[in-house]
């Protein structure tokens, strides 16, 4: 077992990464501060690890709320479900809440968590890949609004993450692909030695090496902690995570959210972003072609969808939560490892981009 | 005017206090950093306020939420309706929420700007004493689920608070002895010169002299600010501000929350919790008596409702949200102007009070 402290002074957390994790009794005990435990997860999930986690919590009172699976389903309704089994169960102050699935799970655990009588502490266990690379660290909660994602929500940082690396055997291959995305993205923005460590690894990884996986998740949640804690709240630095996600975002919405996975369209995304770093003089043609060969090893698309023309990504682009004030500002890189952020692309580069790996004309 | 600051490192705000300030332009504009605002109001309050706050905000792009007024609609249905009309005008990170009315709309402005992608500003405007002497400060914001009030919140400090003494004289009596329940409060809990500053001006405050108002809320603000910066987050002395509100709730629960206001509930509390204080000894006849006439005089209710017995308190005092793993915990007086918090309260001497002030046998 790995253990990665994220440190943000008087929250900071532990995250335990490595197989056979999730029935561990002795990750739990110290971050269970009360009696009560209510543990949150979905349909998906429950048959395969929820006795498993249940029997590492025998000595609270434990309670379960199963949520249905899907994306769909992050909304206020859903988390209400949430309230309701808290209170219908007499939850007090003291309770803790245990998020255990993937991050649609994480995000809605944890915003009830940040919500439930103005704030109660939770554990992570995340099961899928993107989760335990990209919503374990952060403190990013929320649910969507039918008029835009994660519109709704809190930054709350849980207790405890604990990141069993066994659960991604039943992971399916889409899922592992779309976790290898955001794991490619922290070698690209801030560590290029990982980068060329992910290269030599990446088939290991995506036949489920054990040790392989632990390392890679390792190194993934020690870049993302260090840019948050130097950003808690999201205002310089930490947009830099979004490498490849305004691209991505285009791409999702285009198509409707939940066609392409997430992490897919930042596959796709990235490629974009590392392409228009090139016409920027940032890049070289090698560096654009070992992204491409990672991203093919990752099982991950190179390109955005054929049926969406330059215009269809400006004007998805422009709405994107991250437009500040009305203008596009996006995360390029300025050489593998190295991201920065811009609000000055030349709408011609940004064209020839799409033309070469996104758009139709 | 007055300003009072309320102290809290980064999040420290004004609360400028005084006759016709809802109006003034200047108050405004140092507390909103972007373009954008959403006045939050009621149906009750939009049409004697509403316009006049409008015509504080020309600088900006002003939209408007008018809610149906009262506790019942203080859920999370009717918080979406902010939420919609947010995500509808396309708010940005950088809104600014006015929060136009009594208590329920400033917790609920208060809870949709902690939750409004995951944190934006907010200015109260408080149109009750009450909520100029209580929800102006000290960072609560929630809003009720149908198995229990408050129970869905958060803490989210405002960047300024406009209480406008004006606006009281709008202010139905029962509304103003509502809000004097708190003001006395803070006096009996810490402030026995502010307390003796009462007796003498009560009249004066109930005939809505503004002078008097003012320097009314102004100590109550003070005092409430005192005990917040000493414990933000509720831990320890926090909880002296619900002195009187443990019986308070029992009342509410039993007749059904809003048969009597709140502030009934906390004036017959505190008159019981005064009385368990003479009788462990702490307070004299005298202090007894002299807030009975205060209470009197700020037309308030001094005994609980007739059909109430001892069991009846007692049961619905067990299960108030300020329960900590099964003890009951009562807020008492060792003096005026000295709260404290005890779980050590002997049934007898409890029943006696009740049987005093509350309960038929």
């Amino acid at each position: 077992m790995q253990t990665l402290t994220v440190d943000l002074g008087d929250r900071s957390y532990p995250i335990y990464i490595g197989p056979g994790l999730l029935r561990n009794k002795e990750l739990y005990s110290p971050h269970v501060k009360g009696r009560q435990v209510l543990i949150v997860t979905n349909e998906t999930v429950a048959p395969i690890y929820l006795d498993d986690v249940k029997s590492a919590l025998t000595d609270y009172q434990v309670d379960t709320v199963i949520l249905p699976d899907g994306e769909k389903y992050k909304d206020l309704d859903t988390l209400n479900m949430i309230f309701d089994e808290l209170l219908d169960r007499r939850h007090n102050r003291t309770t803790t809440l245990v998020a255990l699935g993937g991050g649609v799970i994480g995000d809605m655990t944890g915003f009830a968590a940040a919500t439930y009588q103005r704030g109660v502490n939770f554990i992570q266990v995340p099961t899928t890949l993107l989760s335990q690379v990209d919503s374990s660290v952060g403190g990013k909660t929320a649910v969507n609004h039918p008029l835009g994602k994660n519109m709704i929500g809190a930054f709350h940082q849980p207790q405890a993450v604990i990141a069993d690396t066994d659960t991604l055997e039943t992971l399916p291959l889409r899922e592992m692909a779309a976790g290898m995305a955001e794991v490619i993205k922290y070698g690209l923005i801030s560590d290029s030695e990982f980068y060329l460590w992910l290269q030599d690894n990446v088939a290991g990884l995506m036949s489920g090496d054990d040790e392989s996986l632990a390392e890679a998740i390792y190194r993934s949640c020690e870049n993302k902690a260090d840019v948050v804690a130097q950003d808690e709240r999201e205002g310089g630095i930490r947009a830099t995570l979004n490498l490849g996600h305004t691209f991505g975002h285009a791409i999702e919405a285009h198509q409707g959210y939940g066609k392409w996975l997430h992490g897919e369209a930042v596959g796709a995304g990235m490629m974009m972003a590392a392409d228009l770093s090139k016409r920027l003089g940032y890049l070289t043609e090698k560096d654009e072609h070992d992204l491409l060969r990672l991203l093919q090893a990752a099982h991950l698309p190179v390109k955005g969808p054929k049926d969406m023309s330059c215009d269809d990504y400006i004007s998805r682009m422009a709405v994107d939560k991250k437009v500040l004030d009305g203008a596009l500002r996006l995360v390029l890189l300025k050489g593998i490892g190295q991201a920065y952020i811009t609000s000055d692309v030349p709408r011609d580069l940004l064209e020839e981009t799409l033309m070469a790996y996104g758009a139709a004309r």
